[in-house]
């Protein structure tokens, strides 16, 4: 949503957003034919420095982003400054990226992590390991209202277009105090949350001032996606999971979910909240 | 649900089943301590002849099913037969899969597998080389009345236990007519299909005359993974992408979503489809 200036040697990024919904026929249960919108799933296989590394399932609308907030939450590259460019071609279905040649320092190689099936259970496996690492601000430096969480999600009621069309899409996005940075609506609730790590990658965006709003559930690997972005405290409309609770309290963060009209939970680190009463 | 007799040569299985659920304390909006329940979320790592594959977030519920269908899904074994045990040891939080020696044909190897990062995204791009294999039986011989679907969401309504306690967990069935014969919830729509496919695979069942029930999204892989298990209905209460409308439209297949109350869309294939009117 901000129009922000990048980093210094940021990357070159190709614009290659697409429409993200199609219109079908369907038959109702009487059988009658009419028209609905639906969203538009595609397949983009990444390339980095020539190799293939992974498939994504994406609506496209900003797969640049994507493709570099799913390079640096993959730890495969340090900082945005590590890429030269990525390049996007819907013809082909491909994200070519090109790494800088004076890169690698702190990133992990590729084969190191191409070792799963499931790249969100290699995110996990890897993340443990670097959880100690994770410093937030303090309860005292970065904490939410109550008033300051409604209006956001009230300002959130403004954003799902995608979601208000089609459907069975989520919602990610960045606030700093109620006011919106950048909001994006994906097929995956990890999209959305990859693509949102691009833009402060691209833009050298902090996230201990920050706070990340997900349609989606907090499981594990979405706290600690959260946690990688360096952002202390996450809103969801849904629940938690064991995994995601125990993640949270360990680094130190903040849950609220299940959002509904103006009720909430915060599942941990209430020290950061402060409610109505 | 169905205790069924195991296929000939079937593999043994331990029985290591854990609590789906975990209490804990939240603070609600007015600043209130009360207490919940939320889905427990589990790693569990796969090991295949000592090889690691994956690592799967589940509940825990039925893992043994689930590493067997997910198996089944990722094309790395031809059929349950081809594996000697599966042992869950939740201490460890591994799987440990023993194949037997004389197995592999029709099986890709693991390391063709072990390819991409997003497990899910390897699914679909092998797969779509293999989706013209696929034969579902006829739209006369494979159809359902809405009058059947609305008795099959019914009776889901009565068998998302976990769903009612903790939320946030998603479920997948199988039923022959609006007979169910197996149920599933898990923190994942695919774990709930592939524990589903396991389910299948351990009993030699079939899935010609079957309907795949699922809360979950139909997106691409989802259909692929219905398609793999020989399912040519499937219905879910939530909606259809593009991607798992080609799919289906594709290979012939029935999609039903958006199911609430006493309505429903047909997405794609309602030549197998008998509506109200």
């Amino acid at each position: 949503v901000r129009t922000l200036p990048p980093i210094f040697n940021a990357p070159r990024l190709s614009t290659s957003s697409c429409d993200p919904v199609r219109r079908i026929e369907i038959t109702d249960e009487l059988g009658t034919r009419r028209a609905i919108y639906i969203p538009a799933e595609r397949a983009l296989t990444v390339f980095m420095d020539g190799r293939e590394l992974v498939t994504l399932m994406t609506l496209g609308a900003s797969p640049e982003l994507l493709v570099l907030g799913f390079l640096c939450n993959q730890r495969l590259i340090a900082s945005a400054a590590a890429v030269e460019a990525i390049s996007v071609d819907w013809h082909l279905g491909a994200a070519q990226v090109t790494r800088r040649a004076s890169t690698g320092i702190g990133a992990a190689e590729p084969q190191r992590i191409v070792a799963g099936v499931s790249g969100q259970g290699s995110v996990y496996a890897r993340m443990r390991a670097q959880m100690n690492a994770i410093r937030f601000p303090s309860a005292t430096e970065a904490r939410i209202r109550a008033s300051t969480l409604r209006q956001l999600l009230d300002t959130m009621r403004q954003h799902d277009s995608i979601h208000r069309q089609a459907r069975s899409v989520h919602s990610g996005a960045l606030f700093q105090e109620d006011s919106l940075l950048v909001s994006v609506e994906d097929v995956s609730r990890h999209n959305a949350l990859d693509t949102i790590r691009g833009w402060m990658a691209l833009h050298g965006i902090q996230g201990g001032n920050k706070i990340l709003f997900t349609t989606g559930r907090l499981t594990g690997e979405m706290v600690i996606k959260a946690a990688q972005s360096g952002i202390p405290i996450v809103v969801s409309r849904n629940g938690v999971s064991t995994m995601g609770y125990d993640v949270a309290e360990k680094l130190g963060m903040s849950l609220f979910g299940r959002a509904v009209g103006r009720r909430f939970h915060c599942y941990v680190g209430s020290e950061r909240f402060d409610a109505d009463g």
